[in-house]
Formats: C-alpha cells, structure tokens, sequence
C-alpha cells in the first residue's frame, strides 16, 4: 500500500509525491527539515521539534509556511492514514521554486513536505541491548550546523566510511575534539560525569539532547559541557549517543577500542529508559 | 512559452517537470551540477563540463545516467527546442530516490534533469566594462569544493549578505587566504603577475579556470598557483573572477578599497577577449 505523503497543502499517494525541479531545496539545498519520532501513535517531543524548525527558517531568512497547531494536525493526520504505531514523520520546509539563482528570490513561496516511515518496534531496537562501535572521521561539514539544513551530504559520506570499516556510525572530529555523530550528538562518560560539547555553531541543538539533558541533571548526574577528544573518547567508562529516532544509543567501541566490558554502560541504559519513560507520558 | 526541461530521458514543459520528493537530491543535497554556458547556439568548454562531471560522481560513488556523446545530444536539442542563442545549459545528477536513509541506497537510480536559462547578451554583459565590488566573508563551506555538489547554501547567503552591503558578491576566506568567489574562482595581479589559488579541496577546480590560465601562459603571462590574502588583494593592481557563465569579469573593489583607477584593469580585459575568442571557436 502507498504511503499518503503531505505536499504544499495536499495529501498525495508517494508515486504522486513530486516538487519542480527549480525547488532550491533541490538545487541549492535551500531547506531545512526536522525528524519526529512516533510511539504508540503518539508525537515525541513535538513542540521541541517546532521550535527548532522555527529557529532554522529564522536562522535562514525563510518564511514558515504553516503555524505549529497546521503543522501539528498534518503530523497527527500523517500517522492516523498511514497506520504509524512506532515510526518517524519527516518534514521539510524549502525556499521553494524559482529560476535558478544563487540570490533569493525577491518573492518565495516555500515548499512544505511531510511523510512518515514505520519503524516497528522503534523503542525496542536491539542495537540498545547491543551497542555500536563506531569510528572517527573528519568532520568536514560547513560551519553552521546549528541549522538544520538538507546539507547531508558528508553525513552520509561519513556513515558509507563506517560501514566500509564494518562499523555501526561515525563521529566527526574537528581539532581533535569531536564535534558529533552523523545524525546524532555524542556523550561520554568518565568517573559518573556525562560529557557532551558545548552548544554553538559547531553542532546540532539536539530536541533529544536538551530532555537527556535536563533527565540526568534531574536524577542528581553530573553533567559537563565541554568539548572532548578522541583519547578521552577512548578512554571513558561508557559513551553514548542521542537522537531524535535513536533515543539513548550505548556506544560500545570507538575506533576499535572497546569501552568497559564491552557492553552498554549502565548510564547509557538509564538515561535510555528515563527518557522513553517521560517522552512517552508527554507524547502529543 | 513554457521551457523544455529534460527529466530522466523525457523532455517535458517546465511545469510539468519534478522529481519525487524522495530524491536524495531534495532530501540530502546528494547530487552535483555543472554549467555550461551557451554563445550563437553552441556549447562553451562542453568537454571540461564532461569531465567535471564524471570526476564529482566518481568521488561520490555515483553513477552516472548517461554517456558524453548522449549528453552532448540533450544539451543540443534543449538549446534547439528552447530557442537559445546565448544563455546556460544547467545539469544536475542526483543519486536518485529511495526511502530516506543517510545510508546510500543498494541499487540506486539516478535522477538526471537539465534546463535551460536564456541570458540575451550573455558575453556583453555590462558588468565587465563597469567592474565588480566585491565584499569577503568567512568560508564556512564544506571541506569537498573540488566535488561540485549541490550544497550551495552558504554562497547563496554570501551572495545575499554581499548584496545587503551594496556588493556586487563576495570572495570567501579561510585562514586569511581567499579560496574563491561564491560562483567563481578568484584572481589578482600584481606587477603583470597573475596569482590565483593553486588546485585542492578548498576550491572548485573550474572549467574556465583552467582555460583562461592556458590562455595566460599562452600569451607569455607570468602565473603563480598559490593562495594570496586579503591584504594582498585590497593592495593589488587588478583583480578578476572566472566561471562558466561570466567568463573573465573584472574586480574593482574589495571591501571598500577601490583597486588601481576603480575600472577594469587591463590584464583583466585581455584574458576576457582572448577566452571568449578562442572558447566561440571551439565551441560545440
């Protein structure tokens, strides 16, 4: 059965799913977009999610196509016609089309598209139980990655690497610090503290970030801020991963070194649950 | 009248011409692109655009749809159909749609699409009698310029933040050294030298580069490959930028500073006429 996809106004079957080729998200990546996960048929962390596309559109000087209550009633429409139990909605806010011009033009008409992915059993991946390894890349990405721009280019060049070194993702490292994972921003733990860089221009404000965040400082963790390095990295009892779709994500390995016992640290695993729990009961 | 835009092997009117909103080119900027410029009806360095081409989706690990000889042929009939006798032939290729995932699809089918821009007058462009003004800004592209991918976001806003300064573009900067134009590589000369970023991932390895700097050395000018500052570029005795559709055009003004007399500079001038006489003579 064909997915409905939400187009500019319309509820389209995929097939039917199309935008001009003069969209400047296809030819310049003019766009920006936002990931929101579905549990039980219910919208995690909406309104984190809302604000962000909000901040990225302003960042950029784009015009929002749609005010957070449309937008809130096209993702709970997406899911009820699609059947989504556990799964994602995607949404994508371009300058819309226009000849082609690397100026924007004087008066844009945004694109808006949404559509939504299953993913049973989404909150029970048996990667969590498991735990990836990743590896190290360049972080060769523009510098405004605060954004939430199409620009993923070199996310996806940097996860094809892992695979090919038969790992499960990538973390980018700028300096010698890290910067953050592919599509997702990276933690450490050592001696009880959780560490996570710093907000700024260099990575993802994170939705899943901030409620992690704000989870550990709640169940009394000590939480720092700062930039790490790789050797740190290495070094540490347990790290882990947050996303959007991912949650909590152990990381079990890095760079061939293996954490602890190899196995997900109990932090990773506690966060994991506290945060399922509380965005389950906030769930829209 | 509406366009001929050319999609996957079909020549359609404008209005009619989309890609899925799955393509990896809307979704993750994972496409590349190149320019051709056209004068009296014909092709401008088509070979140079061919072999761009192929080396971007080689470094990409993307295939390529079409053959050079059956790319020479599309460009050539939507010039035809199109009516255009100066103006630019754009291409891009995309690595196709598939259900998202940053993770390249196993099997995928590339999208190729082509259009046409008319641009009457395209080598008299008034611009070049007159000069450029240009501002610099920080480089926060990514580290792959050699590949010419569809991430054009960030020069579009340079583009924008040059105009809001009342400039006619900008030449980005990184560590100091100019890398290029926002569409364009970048040159100045200084005692009848011509100096311009030697090649590298920091910068396009432009078609019209190569041409205009064979030119040069053709005419016993003296060429140094090799970054310059902004210093040296404000104290310079001319300056000029390169592409496919501008050809050689003249840089008078860098952030404020007036270059020698505030007109073109003769060096400038030279390689203008030269390249647009011999680029019309081999052209396609």
């Amino acid at each position: 059965m064909s997915r409905t996809v939400y187009v500019n106004g319309r509820y389209l079957p995929e097939e039917e799913a199309t935008v001009s080729v003069f969209d400047r998200g296809f030819l310049f990546a003019d766009g920006v977009y936002e990931v929101t996960s579905v549990l039980d048929g219910k919208l995690i962390d909406f309104p984190g999610h809302c604000a962000r596309l909000n901040r990225s559109l302003t960042e950029l000087d784009m015009a929002n196509p749609i005010s957070d209550d449309d937008l809130l009633e096209v993702h709970r429409n997406l899911v009820r016609r699609n059947g989504i139990t556990d799964g994602l909605v995607y949404l994508q806010v371009t300058r819309g089309a226009a000849d082609r011009d690397f100026a924007y033009p004087d008066d844009p008409e945004p694109t808006i598209v949404l559509f939504t992915q299953a993913k049973p059993g989404l909150a029970d991946n048996p990667a969590a139980d498991r735990g990836l390894r990743i590896v190290t890349v360049p972080d060769q990405r523009w510098g405004r990655r605060d954004i939430k721009t199409v620009q993923l280019l070199y996310p996806s060049m940097a996860k094809m690497a892992a695979k090919a070194e038969g790992a499960d993702d990538a973390w980018m490292v700028e300096d010698d610090h890290v910067t953050e994972g592919t599509s997702n921003n990276a933690y450490i733990v050592k001696g009880g503290t959780i560490v996570t860089r710093q907000l700024g221009h260099e990575i993802l404000h994170g939705i899943t970030r901030a409620a992690v965040l704000r989870f550990a400082r709640e169940a009394q963790m000590k939480v720092e801020e700062r930039a790490f390095t790789v050797e740190e990295a290495k070094a540490a009892d347990e790290a882990f991963v947050t996303s959007a779709s991912a949650f909590v994500m152990p990381v079990v390995g890095i760079d061939g070194v293996t954490l602890g016992d190899g196995t997900p640290g109990p932090v990773a695993r506690r966060l994991r649950e506290i945060y399922l729990e509380e965005s389950r009961k906030a769930a829209l």
